[in-house]
Order: C-alpha cells, then sequence, then structure tokens
C-alpha cells in the first residue's frame, strides 16, 4: 500500500495537500498550516520525522476524502537533469556522434520551434522525443559550502516523481556542442501528480555489482539501484519496459556528486535521474533509441509514462 | 546621474528597497507596499511604466537617506548564462579543444572541490578563474508558449547587474563535454549590489556593423551593443579593461532566441551576456585568456570587476 502525497483543488475549493491511500485521495487539512498550502513546500521543509509521522497518520485516516483537480505538487527551485544510464548515454552516444565513441502535469505539449539542419532553418521540430526518468525532490535544505557526504546524502531526499524530459532532438543536436542542450530541452518537462515518500521506495532497492572504474572516495558506496518496474505507452500501445535498475549511478551518488563543490540543495530542487534506458532495444527510455532515430513523436500523439509499482504516471499529448 | 536600486538593512531595521541617486542611498519605504521588502521582486512585478515613474520620484526625492548592509538585489528564479563574445568563444575553443574547431554579493568565495585530471583525482581546484559579464534581470514575465519577438524583448527587462561567473577551469575542462558545464560553474556566482534600470543604459547604445552569417529572422534586429567600459582589478591592480560593445549578440536577440521554443520569462530571470573578452590580450575577461592558460587565483586573492560609469562593482575574495 503505497503512499504517495499531492495538491488537489476541490470544486470551488482551495488547493490543499493530499495523500493518496490505496487508491483513497484523503484531504490532509486538518494537520496543520503546511497542508492548507498550494503546494508541498512547507510540508517538505519539515524533515524526515515529520514526513515519517505524517505517513504514519495518513494511512490511519478514513477520511475526508477529497475529489478535484491535481495540481503541480510543489514548486520546484533548482532543476538538474542527470545522466545516469550505461544504456542510454551509449546509444545516444551512437546516435548524436557516429565517428566518436559512443513542470507541468502534462496535459497539452505545444511542439517547439527551433534552428533545424540542415540550414540551419527556423521552424517547428521534426523530431519531438520524450525521455523517461524519475526525479528526486529535495525536502531538506544544505548549507552552501558544506558537501553532502554520501552516507547522508538520503536524509534530505523527500520523494519520488516520474519525470518525462520532452525533448527535440533536431534543435538539441544543432545546438549541444560544445556547452550542453539549452532550447532542445527548455520547451517543457513534466512531472507525475503525485509525490511517493522516499521511505515507501526501501523495499525495492537491490544490490548492483561493482562500479568499474573503482570509484572515487566521495562517490563510495556499495553499490544499489531501485528495482522499479517503468513503462511507456504511446497512444494506447506499450512500446517499451524498461526498470529503474538500469541507472548506473544513484541517487546518494548523484546528490554527493551535485554538492561536492559547495553547492547547496534547496527544498524544491528535483534532480532528475537521466534518461532510463536497458540493454535491449525495447526496454530503452526514448523514442530515438526505440526506433534507431526514426519514428518521433506526431501532433495528436499521447505518451503516459508509468511505474505501475507506485501507482505513478504522467501524460501529455502533442499539440501543434 | 545614473540610478540603481538596492535592498539595503539598516542596523537594527528591517531591509527596504532603496535607490542610489547620485552616490546617496534614498529610502523608498514610503512609496508602497512593494518597497517594504526585502528584494526588488515586488517591485519588479509593476512593470514599465511604474519603474519610470519611480526613477522619475527618485530622482527628485531629497531624503531620507539610509545606511547599512547591502544584501542580494533580488530573489533569483531561473539562471541562463549565454556565451555571446566571439573573442571569448575563439579563445576558450583555442584553449579547451586545441585540437578542434549563490547568488551571493560575493565576499568569501570558497575554493571548490572537485575531480582533477590527470586522474581523476578529487580535490580543491587548482585553475580557478573569474567571468566578467553583465546579467540583464526580468521584471515582467512573458506567457509560457508564446515567443517574444525580438523587437518586444526590452520590454521585460528591469535592469542590468554586473556579474562574475566563478569557474573551475580544471573541473570545467574535465567533466563539459558533452552535456556542458555544471560543477565547474555550479559552486558560485556573484552579482554587484545594485541594479540599473534599463532605461539608464539608452544613452550608451551603439550600433555595431551587419552580422555574418546573415540572421534568421526571428534574431534580425540592426545589431547594437551597449558602449560600457568595463574592468578587472586583482590585488588592487587593474589587469584588463575591455568593453560590453564586444558582445556579438545583444539582449533583444538572446531573450528572443531563449524563449524562441515557446519557454516562458518569469520575475526574477537573471540573463547573463557570457564572458565578455575583446581582441586584444588585455581585453579578456577571464584569467585563462589574460594568461593564456598560466595562472589562476590564489587563496587570499581579491578580485573586484567595475563597470565606472554605471558604478557597479562585485567584489570577491578566495579562501580555502
Amino acid at each position: 500500500m503505497t503512499i504517495a502525497y499531492g495538491v488537489v483543488r476541490p470544486p470551488g475549493g482551495e488547493p490543499r495537500v493530499a495523500a493518496r491511500v490505496d487508491g483513497r485521495v484523503v484531504d490532509l487539512s486538518d494537520l496543520g498550516d503546511a497542508f492548507r498550502r498550494p503546494s508541498l513546500n512547507d510540508f517538505m521543509t519539515l524533515g524526515r520525522d515529520a514526513w515519517r509521522a505524517t505517513t504514519e497518520r495518513a494511512r490511519g485516516l478514513d477520511g475526508p476524502r477529497v475529489d478535484g483537480e491535481c495540481l503541480l505538487p510543489f514548486e520546484v527551485a533548482d532543476y538538474v537533469d542527470f545522466y545516469s544510464s550505461l544504456d542510454h548515454a551509449t546509444n545516444l552516444g551512437r546516435l548524436f556522434r557516429p565517428d566518436s565513441e559512443p513542470l507541468l502535469r502534462g496535459s497539452a505539449i505545444r511542439r517547439p520551434h527551433g534552428q533545424r539542419m540542415p540550414g540551419p532553418t527556423f521552424g517547428p521540430s521534426t523530431r519531438l522525443d520524450i525521455e523517461l526518468e524519475i526525479g528526486f525532490v529535495i525536502g531538506t535544505p544544505s548549507r552552501l559550502g558544506v558537501p553532502v557526504p554520501v552516507e547522508q546524502a538520503l536524509d534530505h531526499v523527500f520523494g519520488v516523481v516520474l519525470v518525462n524530459d520532452w525533448s527535440a532532438r533536431d534543435i538539441q543536436a544543432w545546438e549541444y556542442q560544445p556547452l550542453g542542450p539549452f532550447l532542445g530541452k527548455s520547451f517543457a518537462t513534466s512531472i507525475s501528480p503525485w509525490v511517493v515518500p522516499l521511505d515507501e521506495l526501501a523495499e525495492y532497492r537491490v544490490p548492483l555489482p561493482p562500479q568499474e572504474p573503482p570509484l572515487l572516495d566521495y562517490l563510495a558506496t556499495d553499490p544499489w539501484a531501485y528495482d522499479l518496474e517503468l513503462e511507456i505507452e504511446l497512444n494506447g500501445e506499450t512500446i517499451s519496459r524498461t526498470n529503474a535498475r538500469h541507472l548506473y549511478w544513484n541517487i546518494e551518488q548523484q546528490l554527493a556528486h551535485l554538492t561536492a563543490n559547495g553547492a547547496s540543495l534547496r527544498t524544491g530542487d528535483l534532480l532528475a535521474s537521466g534518461t532510463i534506458s536497458g540493454p535491449e532495444r525495447d526496454s530503452s527510455g526514448s523514442l530515438i533509441e526505440l526506433t534507431w532515430n526514426e519514428r518521433f513523436l506526431e501532433d495528436g500523439d499521447e505518451v503516459v509514462l508509468r511505474a505501475p509499482q507506485l501507482q505513478l504516471e504522467v501524460r501529455g499529448r502533442i499539440t501543434p
């Protein structure tokens, strides 16, 4: 019975924090001021003991239930997108560099315009794609100038969302050297309306084989991943089944790396895993990998990303 | 008599918005709620007519004056760092790719740790550098999905700050391919405590020669730049004199580009110009260019960036 948190606006009412408990959506606004807010951020600042106590209470609450529209669950502070799937990195390297080594709930996604090659010409992207990712939401901030040790990293994480990092491959391929992606990514990012608290994921943790090459001390941890099933559905058809265990770097290591130079964490920071691809073609996390550069999104296409064990999904439909 | 806005906290008092008028710092908190705030953001949302009216009033105000500590002048929403100086891009390309073509006021800057080559080994950066830039602050937001036309771009800009984009060249050189800089940049960015309203810069606008290759329509404007003198001082010695007119792309074009894919502007967004370097060695905007990769910052070094005509400066001192 996985618990998740979100923000619900009942018809004619004010937005409030709600918990989804075994399919029921329970109004938490009686639990205190932090729950009578249009975002989870105040709740997220309360820290891990409060999160655990709330999850315990929410599990036991029999009501009141609440119906309404799900809103963006938290105000995003900074956003980092990692690159952690060895298979995705290998595939994209082969596709983009063949001569070398290889926020919102997501309803309508407008096809972005940009510079496309050959040319460049300016116009609508013809290679609109998805990226299947999981995202970690920071609850407890860290101090500027003080790196977070790898073994304390999870203390800062409030929970997990599913992420679709919409990508325009034609814009991205032309713009991204040498300073990285920009307009090929910045037009839209969708997250699931429900956030699963991190504690709920403990049962999915599995050990991984040792990492090669050996790790620098600040990244050293017994390797592990979340064994979470993930799916991509395009117009009603499941086109990929993959798993978060394919990520080479885990969230502990990503947090230690992100803060190694003294950069701080803020409540609401969203750390996305990077695209999750497995070793088989049909376990890829993007269309460019699934179709090996042959098919992209058409106007009207609907994409649903799912994490069935967590009952998380992200939906989006392409508009011109 | 250039006006600038900032946030000042008098001893024992609450932070409030102030204007610097010809060297005097004038308390604006009697002008309304938006001025009794610890940041400029509420004032920045009022729009261009209100900004102009306030500048007129501030010019005429004889008092009350206010003394105190200058705080970070606005809450930064999103941060973009462009790459707009042809000379800087050429220099960095030669230095990094020889074989191919907190935001705080900036007092103490801790030397960041990270992965350095050869190795990689983990430890303090040995190639800590500066980047001299100007930054444009967004006042009026734009609508998601609606690109800002190049000729309307300036309507969204509240004002200008001076920016030091501290950079660890050893970390950056190893990490930045293929996805761009990350920990080599994210440890610190300093801005001037005073923001000069955009209208004050009109007198410095100068035309530039036509851009080559010809511009795509969405970027097409009669080329221009701000003829603003800029200086870098290291431990009391001026080591570079350069000028914002060396920027190949202007802020109108940067804004049109940034929003071309439908990405929106938010109040508080900071758009930094990218490092400003001129054609001569001693008109460069970074140490790596000024010393051609031979000297970087030592512990205890103090760097001051200045825009003398606007009376803007950014100071920082390196600590271990």
